[in-house]
Parts: structure tokens; sequence; C-alpha cells
């Protein structure tokens, strides 16, 4: 219990009161953004989701629900060898299929590169799913059933599949760079030698994580149409931009020829970050039939080509003083990059998540005969803060130091990579709070202390991320002559709730009710070019931009009002859709009046989000806090609670926040303890295609979920919102704080993810 | 033969030479705008259409073409008297048949308030095609089975088609302000009384001319569609924000609840200007159902309902001086208004065509039991300047002066509505070129004076028109990261080339290749509001809203290079794409170069039309020749050329220049010989209901066209593109030139249109 006694008597715990003093928002900052309360604006306010309706009643427009009264439907050859060439094609059966129109492959489209050095079509396959022709016919059936028509010889050669044993053994090389897809990315800050020599105790740990593949609802799908010379595309993507860029270079046309559209979509973790071959090789079919063709993928190719979240073997060595105090941490680590260039860094939380002097990292990326890695929420983070969580609390029960105060201990006041200050920090805040939600001090207890074969245990990790927002944003307003207003963002709504913030920032920053503002998101052509959906992005970019508009359009109104009423324009007052002088009492217009009088018609304005204050680091901040019961009769783990305590700015809709956090930590608990892409080392396939095999959470896997925000709508320096992404941190710690639970219930670490029964048992075991 | 000489000494015939010295383009001006050399940039140069190989090939999306699954169609029942109460209507037994879904009516959908007094569905009927109720049914063939299924009663009232009768013997009231619409429209400068005084010669003569209906080729159709509480309405449209404006006002929701689409349509002439019963009938169908609703007209429907060109009958006295010099106009005219609320002004060029400084005009519009008056291009144009230049040949005639002379003897050197300068006035060149391209002088001879029974003719009548772009407008640009660019407008393209000519202007004005331009129109939502397709007031309002959007963007990038660079921003120069310092050969960037190192992504900005300068009129000046064959045996005309010499401004695009004045002129000419609306007087109806009864030309009746176009590149007061319409101006003389030409080949007045072989031939007869 010494620990316990510790915790008790730390000066980081206050007393109530005291806690939410230091947790106030700070006076001054921005003066014309409302506070995050709910019946102060629309800003915090759980506003209804501006897309809801459409998606309960079924008439949201997916690009599943495109069609054209003449579409084709293109079905996908896929390499059946982990790595082989292809010495001939032959698709004449194929094309004697009635109802075949069109059949694409290497011999028959132009050389268009893609992954480096390989190119859209590659007669060298490289896993299992690669591409190696696409027929379009009448229907899906049809493109079947000619799939099998098409003869295809084949050279097979060597494969692997598992990166520890490519390191150890080698392996065929399939890239000219060899088996590494890049070098090696080395980071040292300080001397992790010095470092070590200085530590008192020193804790090293091997750790594994598996490969997790995205497998959003709605699978990857494009529909192509071509009109004349130009083309417009229907895409499942999670950046409209990135598709017309890559079908742009791909088929040497201007940004203007291609029109992507995206209105809706059944979510994106990372896969639908960047244009797709299925959507060149639609737009090439529907060129060579002059029909709009549909080219989707079923849910075994999401599972095989579109990405996945990559393996790690993480080697990490901590080092610390007696009182906490770390001295240095040590990390070597690879993943598997699958057969293309994708990147397998895993542990990037070690760099800065907490204070230490001495740091340094090594991540390689082994090329396998297998899907590539692709960026998948948080790349690189959940699978780190689960290594790096799992080693400090090894090392906290190691030194008899309560976890929470060892992050205390070794709080980052300064951004550790730059030793820039951070734009602002408000975890400490999150810890405390979070803390005494959770009710830390009264459920935790020294690890395997528990008794009974069901043993419960807590456990937390912590969260960095660099959510500020990032590359030029757009947002176009206009405001209607009625004082209604629309919206356009060359953004889309990946499910997060994009339209509804717009909406709501729009509203604030006109003054009017948000039920009179339209969106219009997900087409490239008339929205202002906005980032990928992804890496917590759209939030803090679009929020700026918009507000922005909106207030270009307010000085728009007020310079006109002052024209039109000739007087001084700081005498003008406008609040809810009312102009007024206050010492004029003839001096009053709605505001349909006084568009109508300024005689512009709409005012339209494209706002941006001004660039980054140098010299500060954005990061958002959060823990989380689990409880589970281990059965240790089965292995079973349960998770009975997670709290999340997150400093993410300002909360723009707190309905919307919570779906985000509710959907992060499931995530992040089914990456705990669930997800595994299974692959069969004799045959170089995969096995787990479907999600029978591939398990995915159902609501009954779902804990409670307590959502605590640290306010922070004054962070004027991370952008003028003060806000920041909340895609990403909500996945981050959850892996740890489980695996710390686990550890606390049980006393055993589980090194390796997920923390299935046999492996929670083979724990158990080995301790025994 | 003697005004034949005193034509040939007129002082206002140059020798040749001195007619294109008249004609040059004055130097000076906007020197950033080049001129209109095909081989100088892309203005005036015959681009081809934006929107030719969508139409060309089918692919063109039409609201005709809007399809949902699950869209039901409607069709509306039409009162069959002209003028009756409904004391009942049962709808049991339509209801009933299979298929139907929902019908609306009187008795069950709110007062919706529509033309003034009545309202959406109005339980009086004042016309043979008023509304009585619309069914909406699985397909449009069950939807006509049940109209015929709904029982009415009818109280069935005494009814007046004809408005001369009307004003002669009364008529039943069935508006509250009588059997006038408005009061007489009156309006007097200087003193006729005097004018008449001073004359040495007056004539007096009445015409008439027919109703016209507007029959564009694409019916009147609309497509709603609602999303929870959003509508999306498709419509063939000349304006999809007014459009808007009505839906939200009937429905009394914002306007950034309703989206308008109407990317493509087929032809609209005034009848499509304003939102229709039928599109606020298929959005409440929708409400009703649940369904998308689609509710459009036949070609009945449309020679009933949708609107005309009203009648005139124009009492018109003429005085002048012996020389030909006018001193007094004056006109009395009625036209039939219809049953609701139009406007029947028959002939506005008499108050500003000619300089005469004593006119007065008193128009009237009459209530008949018949579809009302709508604008039908240039409304009150075609037929007064029939009448008015037929008696001004009346009047030549009798003076013996060449009917061109007396053209140019009374040339109105100033606005004579407002006494104001114009911002520019060529038709003085328009008349001498034309005359010499024409070969006036050679073929033009006294009335009458051609020998044989087919007889030849030449007359000229003049046009001017209020060109210079009307109501605010907006369009915004988007310069695309490859340098590519868009260009969104809340306008719609009714095939006269408003997406073809917005390329154009934003290629020169970003000095990019317009292949490089896409063009978004028709959405309410993305589009800045620009006024109807309607006045001539597209390409004058759009055109500079559009150049100056270019220039902001420009601006934005002059001012990010001199930052990239940091150079003064003078000596940055930018040309086809490439930014350069003159005397620094380091700095030298292409502009998607230029772009990315300003970071700001798209640039987006949206330009508007300037107000207008104040303290001029806008004009638009045209004469057009005609020369005709008439079979004095037959009464049959046939035109055998048109020559039309018009000052419009600068020119966009010579194509679309050309292709505006064929079909305004072919509009003319049917006007002028074919067109006319017959009602049955004993019934109230309208027997001419399709294109067989109702005729329209073919290409067999088109003539020899030659358009010429007086050069006028630099009148900066008209607006920033020196741009005059050309909808409208192409149709207004043409009626009248021919009439001239028929007299002039007769020696016959005909004073009544359209000026069939009938006409022709009791004509003759009456002059025997």
């Amino acid at each position: 219990m010494m620990a316990k006694l510790k915790f008790i008597r730390s000066k980081y715990f206050l007393e109530e009161g005291e806690v939410e003093q230091l947790a106030q928002v700070p006076s001054g900052g921005n003066p014309t953004v409302k506070k995050s309360k709910a019946d102060d604006g629309v800003f915090g306010a759980p506003v209804k989701r501006y897309d809801g309706y459409d998606k309960v009643s079924g008439t949201a427009r997916y690009t599943f629900d495109v069609q054209f009264p003449d579409m084709l439907h293109a079905r996908t050859l896929r390499s059946p060898h982990p790595h082989a060439k292809i010495l001939s094609i032959d698709t004449s059966r194929a094309e004697a299929l009635p109802g075949v129109e069109a059949i694409i492959h290497h011999g028959n489209v132009p050389e268009i590169p893609w992954y480096g050095n390989s190119r859209l079509f590659d007669p060298h396959l490289r896993y299992v799913g690669d591409e190696i022709a696409v027929v379009a016919a009448v229907d899906e059936r049809t493109a079947d059933e000619a799939l099998k028509l098409i003869d295809v010889e084949y050279e097979v050669l060597p494969f692997a599949v598992d990166a520890e044993k490519v390191l150890e053994k080698g392996a065929p090389v399939f890239h000219e760079s060899g088996v590494l897809a890049y070098n090696p990315w080395i980071y040292e800050r300080g001397s992790v030698l010095e470092g070590f020599k200085e530590a008192e105790v020193i804790v090293e740990e091997t750790f594994r994580t598996q490969v997790a593949v995205h497998n959003p609802t709605e699978a990857h799908i494009s529909v192509a149409k071509w009109d004349g010379d130009r083309l417009t595309v229907w895409d499942s993507t999670q950046g409209i931009y990135s598709v017309q860029e890559r079908i742009s270079e791909a088929l040497r046309i201007p940004a203007s020829s291609v029109q992507v559209f995206c209105p809706t979509m059944g979510g994106g973790f990372g896969s639908k970050l960047e244009g797709g071959k299925y959507t060149v090789m639609a737009a090439l079919l529907a060129q060579r039939t002059g029909h709009p063709v549909r080219l989707g993928m079923d849910r075994k190719e999401m599972n095989l080509v579109v990405g996945n979240r990559p393996n790690s073997v993480q080697k990490l060595r901590v080092g610390a003083k007696r009182d906490g105090t770390l001295t240095a941490m040590e990390l070597t680590a690879f993943g598997t990059n699958g057969a293309y260039p994708g990147w397998a860094g895993c542990n990037f939380p070690l760099i800065g998540t907490y204070k230490c002097p001495n740091v340094k990292t090594d991540m390689s990326s082994v090329y396998t005969n297998l899907g590539r890695s692709r960026p998948f929420r948080a790349p690189g983070r959940p699978q780190g803060t689960f290594a790096m969580d799992s080693i400090l609390d090894d090392l906290a029960a190691k030194l008899e130091i309560d976890p929470l105060e060892l992050r205390l201990k070794n709080y980052a006041e300064i951004d550790q990579y730059s030793n820039q200050p951070y734009t602002s920090k408000k975890l400490r805040e999150a810890y405390l709070q979070g803390a005494k939600q959770f009710g830390w001090t009264e459920k935790w207890r020294p690890a395997g202390t528990d008794s009974g074969p069901v043993k419960r245990g807590v456990g937390l990790a912590s969260q960095i991320w660099s959510g500020g927002g990032g590359p030029p944003a757009g947002v176009t307003v206009k405001l209607n002559v009625d004082g209604s207003a629309d919206v356009i963002a060359g953004s889309q709504d990946l499910g997060t709730g994009t339209y509804t913030f717009l909406s709501q920032v729009v509203a604030e920053g006109l003054d009017i009710p948000v039920e009179n503002i339209r969106v219009i998101l997900g087409d490239t052509a008339t929205g202002p070019k906005c980032p990928v959906s992804g890496g917590s992005l759209t939030a803090p970019s679009l929020s700026p931009a918009a507000w922005d508009a909106a207030n270009q359009i307010r000085e728009v109104l007020l310079d006109g009002a002052a024209a039109v009423w000739e007087v001084d324009k700081k005498r003008i007052a406008y609040s809810k859709g009312l102009f007024t002088v206050p010492e004029d009492d003839t001096k009053r217009a709605t505001l349909p009046e006084m568009i109508d009088a300024i005689g512009m018609g709409t005012i339209v304005r494209t706002g941006y989000r001004a660039k980054n204050v140098e010299g500060y680091t954005a990061q958002s901040f959060g823990v989380q806090f689990a409880e589970v019961e281990v059965d240790t009769r089965t292995g079973k783990i349960r998770v009975l609670k997670i709290l999340a305590a997150h400093d993410i700015g300002r909360t723009l809709n707190r309905r919307l926040l919570e779906n985000q956090f509710h959907g992060g930590i499931i995530q992040g608990l089914s990456f705990a303890l669930m997800e595994e892409r299974i692959v069969d080392e004799e045959s170089g396939r995969v096995l787990s295609t479907n999600l029978h095999d591939y398990k995915l959470p159902t609501i009954k896997d779902v804990p409670e979920i307590e959502v605590l925000i640290v306010e922070n709508d004054n962070d004027t320096k991370v952008n003028s919102m003060s806000v920041k992404g909340i895609g990403e941190p909500p996945i981050i710690p959850t892996a740890g704080a489980i695996a710390n639970a686990v550890f606390n219930a049980t006393g055993v670490r589980v090194k390796e993810l997920p923390m299935t029964p046999d492996r929670v048992l083979m724990a158990l075991l080995s301790e025994v």
C-alpha cells in the first residue's frame, strides 16, 4: 500500500475547489468568440447532426448509391500468389462473355507510375491481392464471371510475410532498396548512454502489436463518368482533393477537368486518404467504354488491399531515478511495411509524451509480401502508447510509485522535441480532474493484490497528438439575401460532423440561427481546397477558415451599413440579425433589409486558416483511465469503464465530441483486445478477410465511457478558434490504459496485442 | 426616284474608307482588356461551346432527365372553363386508383398567396388552364388516369377573351381592380399638342399585333425532393434564384433550405423567369408523400398556361417637318393582360429610339379570361418597333425621303428619356456600314415600284435596348493548385453561352488556357446570386463580375510573389502562366509553383459587377435590313435576307454572338409572319395548343442572315468589360424591317401581324 499512501500525500493533488480553480479558463483572449456554454451561443451546444435526418432516413446518397442507366460494373482480378510475375495474360475467353464491355491490364493501358517504381498495373505481383486486370461489364455478376475466364500464366516466386523472420533470416528482395522500405528512422536527443548511466533503475521489455485493418463500414468505391474531356468521379474518400490530384497526375489532365464528389461517406480511418488505383482504373474503363463505370471492393478485398496499421516489435528500455524522474528512454522497433512503400513507424509518443532529457528511437519498415501499411487513426500512436505506458507502469511498480504520480513527476512543461512552449497544455488538469472523477485514489491498489479468480484493476495511459490543424484550408460563406447562409468547403464528412460544426461556426460568426445554414461539402469544383479528413486536421483547419469568412462578411455588412446610414462604422451594433445605432432610434434594420440596402446581392467571402503562430507547438493532450475485470480462469478481459479526460481546446459540439470519443475508445478497445489480421505463413494468404474472422466489437463489448473535457477556449495561439482536432486523440491511450489495468488486476504484464484470452492465460502461466 | 437621288447625295453617306474611319475603335480605354480579335486572346474568338459535347452527345442532364427510383410523377387537373367557381371537389374515386399517392387542391393545402390577391389553388377559376388539383402517382399514365376520376362541380360564369371588345362593351369583372390590370401607363415629354401644331405632315395609323406564345424547346418542369427540412429542386428555369425565392416565400423556409439546380436547360424566352406554381406544387406533394415528385407540362399546357407576348392595338400618330424632322409622336395602346396580373405594355421603343421633343404614350392592360401575359424576349419591343418603324416609313413615303435618311435625320445623340448622354452609341456607324454591306443604295426604290406579280422590296427598322447589365451579380473564381480554375456563378445557361463566355473571361483574366477552366452554373447553394437569364442581363452582369474575381486573384498572386521573392510588386511580370522579374533572371516561377509558394491552397475570390456609372444611359443599338419577295397573287411573303448591323459593345465570342442573332432574327421573322395564338371566342378556348396549329419556322423558312457588329470594345462606362447584352436586340427590329420591305415591295401597308397570306391579300385588295 506504499504507493497508495504516497499518492494521497502527493503535492500534485489538490483539495476540492482547487482543482476547478486550476482548470479555470484564463480571462482575456479573443473576446468575439463565445464560451463553450450551451446556453451562451451555439458553440459547445449539442446541436443535432446536420446530416442526421439523411442518414437515419436512408436518403443520404453515398458513392455506393450513385447510379446511371448505362453504368457498367467493374471487378478486379487479383494476384492469387504472394509473389509472382505474369508471363502471359489472355483475356479472349473473358471478352467473349456476353455483357463484358472492356478488360484492362498491364498489356493494354499506358504505364502510369504508382507506388514509387511500380505502376498502376504491374506485371510483377508482390502480394495476394495485387491488381492484375479489371473487367467492366453490364452487371457485377457478369464481371465476376469474366474474371474466372481470364487466363494468366505466372512465374511463382519465393515470398516472405513475417517481418521478424525477414530481419533474422533474410528474404527475397522485390524492391531495389532491399528488405527495408526506408532507411531506419532514427531520432536522438541528449545522450541515452549518459541517461542510462544516471539511472538508478532500468526496465527493459519487448512489446508486440498486431496488424489491424481499417475496415470502415463503407467499402472503397468509385464511380467515374466522362463528359467529353471532363471527368466526374464519385468516391468514398477522406480527401476529394487528393483523389483529384491523383487522377489529374495519372491521366495528365488539369484539375479543373476532374470533379470529385463525396457528399456523404461511411467512415474512413486512413485507408481512404489517397486516390486509389481503383479510381483511376474506373476512369480508364469509363474512357474506353464511353459509359460511367463503378468499381468497388468487397470486404475480402478491403482486408487484403486498402491498407492496415502495421504490426510492431518494440524493444524498450527506460531508466529513472529512485524518485521516478526519467533519465533515459530507448526504442528499437520495426514493423511490416507490406509489399509497397508505406510506413511502419510505431512509437512516436515516446519522443514527447513525457519529460525526459535523453531519448533515442530507431524504427524500421520491413517489406513483406502482404498488403501495404497505411496511416490508421493516429498512426504509430496506439501501439507506441501501449508499449510506452506499459513499461512506465512496470517502472512505477518497481519503484512503488503510483502510476499517476509517475506521469505527473515527468510532466513535460514544454515540447520535448522542439524545446518550444506549447500553445497551451492542460494535461495536468486532465490528470487531476480525471482521476478525481474516475475515483483513481479509491480504486487503485498495487498490481496483483486483488483476490479471487476474477480480478479487478485500473490503469491509465496518456495521449499527445499534433492537433492544431494543418495545411491551408479555405471555406466560402455566402450570405443570402434573406439572411440565411450557405457554407462551401472542399472537405468531406466521414461521419465525424464536419457539416455540423461548420454550420455552428458560421451561425456564431454571423449571429444567425444554425437552422438557417446549408453546408456544401464533397465537391472539388465548388469547395476551396481543404486538408484530407485525417490527422485530426479538419476542425482546427476548417473552423478558423469559416470563422474568417464569416468575419469578413460581418465587415462587409458593417462597412455597408456605415455607408447606407452615413454614420461611423464604430457606432453600428449588430446582434442576432439586427443592425442598430445605439444612440439613434431611427437607425434600425434587419439583416435582410441591410443586405438589400447594400445592394451586392449575396455577399460571398472565402476565409482561410491563418498560418500557425511561430515559436509554439500545438498539441492536444489527454489521459484515459480504464477499469477492467480479468477472469484468471479463462483469460477473458472485461472492460468495465473508460474515463477519458482530455485537453482538446474548444468544444465545438458536445454531442459530436462525445461521438468521436466513443468511436475512438471503442476502436482502441478493439485494438487492445480483438482485432488481428491473421496470415498463413505457408501460403502467404490472409485468413481473416471477413468480419467473422476479423473480429470487431459489437455493442456488447462496449464499456461505460465517460468523457471529461478540460475547457480550453482561449488558446488563440493554436488558431483563431482555439480548436484542436479530436479524431485521433481518443484512440491513442485506450489500449495502454487497458493493458495497465490488466496488469493492475493480475500483476502480470501482457506484452502482446491483442490481449486475447490465450495470450492472457499464457502470461498468467509464465508468471506461475 | 426622288428619294433615291436624295439618298445618294445625303451628307450622311460617306465615301469608302470614311465609313471605316468613323467606325474605328477609339484609342485608349482599358489597356488590360484585349481587343476583340481572335488571334489576340480569347475574347471575340469563336471558342467552341463549353457544353457543346454534352449536348451533342446527349449526356447533358436536363431537369427532364432527373430520375429517382422512388420518384412520383404528377399531373395537373386544369379548368375546362374560361371562368367558373368550384362548388365542390371530390377526389375519392381518383384516390382509390392503385398507384395514386396524393392529390392536392384548394381544399387540402394552405392558402399560399399567388398572383396578387389570388392563391396557389384558387377555387375561382379564371381561364381554361387554371390549376384545380395535382395528382402524384407512381407513373404519369396513372396520374393522367386519376385526373379523369376527380369530380368537380362548377358554377360556370360569363367570360371575355377579346381585349378590344372588353374595352368597347365591358366584360365580367373577376378582379377587384376591374377590367384593367393596372392604371394606364402614361408617359409624356414636351407637349404633343404643341408638337403636332408645329408639324407640317401628320400620319396616323392603327397597328395590331397578335399573342405569341414562348414555346421553348424544353417544357416547364420541376423535380422536388425533400431531405428532412431541406428541399432540393431541379427546375428548367431562367432564374434559379427567383425559383428559390418563390419557394422560400411560399413555404416560409429560409433560402438556405432550398437548393435549386438547373445545370442545363432547353431554352427560355421569359416564361421561365419566375418560380412557377408547378414548382411549389411539386414541393408540396413531395413533402406530403415523402417521395421526390416530378411535375412537368405537356405542350398543350405550355400553350395555355406559362405566358405569352400580349397582343396589342396601337394607335399611332406622328408629326414631322417637311424635311423629316419629327415634331411629335403619340401612342394610345392596349393589350390583353390575361387572367392574372401580367403586363401588356407594347411600345417602349417610341420613347427613345428616335429624337423627338414631344412624345406621349398611353398603354393599358386589359384582363381577359386567358393565360396571363409574361415578358417575352424584348417585352414590348418587337410589336412596338413594328408599329413605330412602319409609321415612320409611311411618313418617309409621304415626304419622299429615303427611310434610312429619315432615321439618320432623327438620330438621338442623347437618351431621350433621361436627357443623359449614352455610355456610348455607334448606331450611326451601324446604319452606314449596314446599308453599305446590304447594298441599300442599290436595292431601295420607292414603295410599290417593282413590277411583276412577285415583287421585291427592302426595308429597315431600328433597335434600342437597355443592354448594359443590371442587378447585382457575383462570380466566384477558384484558382486550383495546378493553375487550372473553376468558375462558380448562381446563373444558368439557357443555351446562350453563359458557360462559354465565363470560361473565356476568366481565361483572359488569369492568362491561362480556356481548356483549363471548369464552369459551375445552375446551383443556388454554391453560386453567388446572379440576375435572371433574361433582359439581356447575363453577359454584361456576369462578365464584369468574373473579370473582377480574376483580377482580385491576380492581385493575390502578385502580392504573394512580391512577398515570396521579397521584391517590389511592380517589378513582377505575369504572362501566360509565368511569373518573372524582368531584370532578374533568378526569379522565375510557373503559376503552380507560385501558388505553392504562396501556400494558401486554392485561391478563391468572388467578384462583383460594379454599380453603373451615374449620369449615363446604357443601351444597345442596331438596325436590321430586310429583303423580301411578295407574291401578290398568293399573298405569300418570302424573306430573302436579313442583315443585322448592331452596336452591342464588345464581342465576347463571335460564334455565340451569331447564334444569338440567328435565333433572335428567326424568332422575329416568325413573329412577323407565322406565330399566332388562336382563340375560339365562343368557348374561350385556345385552339392552337400544339406546334402543328401554332406555327413555328423550320429551317426552310430561314433566310440568309448576315451579322455585322460595329466593334465597340472601349465603352468602359457601360461596365468594365464594355459588354452589352445581346439576348433581346436581335428580335426587336426584324418584324418592322420585314413589314417595311413588304410595303416597299408592294406599296401596301400590312398593319396587322402576323403577315399571313390572307392579311397580305386583304391589304392588297383594300388598296385596289
